[in-house]
């Protein structure tokens, strides 16, 4: 066993305290050496104000993560690939196609491991209904990705603006897990997109994809879900149903539950980030947020009532 | 000499008959024997009902091309392939980045030629204007394309609908000479869009790009601009300022003019197109249209005044 790899955090705001720390601490591959934040710090580690500090002050740290929103994460980890280090971006990777593309061809200039995470992938279910989805005739599939904003983003203003995204924060999730395990390629045909009065990003979107096959994809994704939350993604196949519920965690076929996890999706992220680092690999699937900017660009946008957090 | 390629047309409205069919007539490599429309007819040339017929009605049909709206585009390349036929989409080539990559597949796969086209990049200065910023340092770019949408969309309610992408829809032409001419690619940092209060499309566009050294890359798209029309591409570099004027037909350098050209762009398309059938090439470059999507998905959206054509 190799030594672990020395990872800084940058940007310690819910989804690092949340998910990203306690994986790390998880996970022998890793040491977390250093974080950065503007106004945050972490117990027992040497925390920085920024990237540029933290890179400047730790010539032995390998890795960088970016938690942060994802209108700065472009320049953070430019900085990071011309430093040298692998990045670890968050899930989306960006706020546009063309600046994943230049960091990618950085990377790969660079020497350097980039991985653009997409953390529901790592959900419990996720690999056995791949594999499960291999080689079956697939009729129909249905996305419902419904939950409450104020219990996921409270007081986030990042996810209303431009390049937010809005309901496709969750959303894009529900999209990285089709796109893995469908075995066929698919493309949007129609979008509608409510878009609260006072916000520029939507809160609600429906979705009609199709592929070679004109096989019927529909997602339903709304941020105004109160009570319980939904998070499934049903595929009717000739031969079987299969359901991936709460996220993917809990897979059924034929309504009889098969696997029921624990969640560990980061966990296995940050494994998958170091066999990349070790291999010298990339891993950048731009799919699920390419499916976003086509929902975007041929999109019917509907006025809806104001939001308020 | 080989015997000319047997083409038809789809879509007998504006854009075919202003620029298709004379281009078609000029240009030995091809024989127009057929064309497609629910209401117009061409003298001397068999005409059908729509494309199926048309496929149907004529083994020996070796190509298609398609002048149809967006929106109905993928169906009919997606059909024209799978009938084996080498086909030619008008710009944009779709209303996704997913379908055209879809698309790109399937002409892969069934060995026929699909070539989607960017009319702009055959403006007559644009082959020079490349060559000469080949090893020249960039300073700054600047896009200046105003037009009046009444001269040129003259009762075409596609352009305002969803994946019509409005004043994009000349934009994407700057864009498609831009990605051409400069030697590195770019990626937007900005966009503010300015949509009618009475359509879903933007009449008007500001974009800020820029690239790995950081070079300003602004453009401004309009469709509002009565008299005198603005078709301009600024490019600045530390020996000398390059501009190609009205679309790309006259190239100045330092404010000589070098070049002032007819206008042969749609001829100047077809003979690639018959070179890339000769050759069972593909040619399909997505970078002006991923530019589009990323100002949709990242850009601010303001209201601006009710347009009526």
């Amino acid at each position: 066993m190799s030594a672990p790899i020395r990872i800084g955090l940058v940007g310690i705001g819910k989804i690092a305290r949340d998910q990203h720390i306690p994986a790390l601490a998880h996970c022998d591959e890793f040491t977390l050496v250093a974080g950065a934040s503007r106004n945050a710090t972490l117990d027992g580690i040497t925390t920085f104000n920024d990237l540029d500090e933290m890179l400047a002050g730790n010539d032995e740290l390998q890795a960088i993560s970016l938690c942060t929103p994802p209108q700065v994460r472009y320049g953070q980890a430019r900085r990071a690939i011309e430093a040298g280090r692998h990045v670890f971006l968050e899930k989306p990777p960006g706020v546009t196609l063309s600046e994943v593309e230049d960091l990618y061809r950085r990377a790969h200039q660079a020497g350097v491991t980039l991985y653009a995470s997409w953390h529901a992938r790592e959900a419990a279910g996720v690999a056995q209904a791949r594999e499960w989805l291999v080689g079956r005739s697939i009729t129909r599939v249905d996305i419902q990705w419904r939950e409450d904003v104020r219990t996921w983003h409270p007081g986030q203003e990042w996810i209303w603006q431009p390049g937010g995204l809005g309901v496709f924060d969750p959303g894009i999730n529900a999209l990285s897990i089709v796109t893995h395990i469908l075995p066929m390629d698919f493309f949007l045909t129609r979008a509608r997109l409510e878009v609260p009065e006072n916000h520029q990003a939507p809160i609600g979107a429906t979705l009609d994809f199709t592929d070679a096959n004109d096989t019927p994809i529909h997602a339903d994704l709304d941020w105004r879900q109160t009570g319980p939350q939904t998070w499934r993604i049903t595929v009717e196949t000739r031969d079987g149903t299969l359901v991936l519920d709460e996220g993917g965690s809990k897979l059924f076929i034929d309504d009889e539950l098969v696997l029921d996890g624990d969640d560990v999706e980061y966990v296995g992220l940050y494994r998958h980030f170091a066999e990349l680092i070790r291999a010298g690999m990339c891993d950048v699937d731009i799919r699920p947020f390419r499916h976003v900017a086509d929902a975007f660009m041929m999109g019917e946008r509907v006025i809806v009532d104001a939001f308020h957090d």
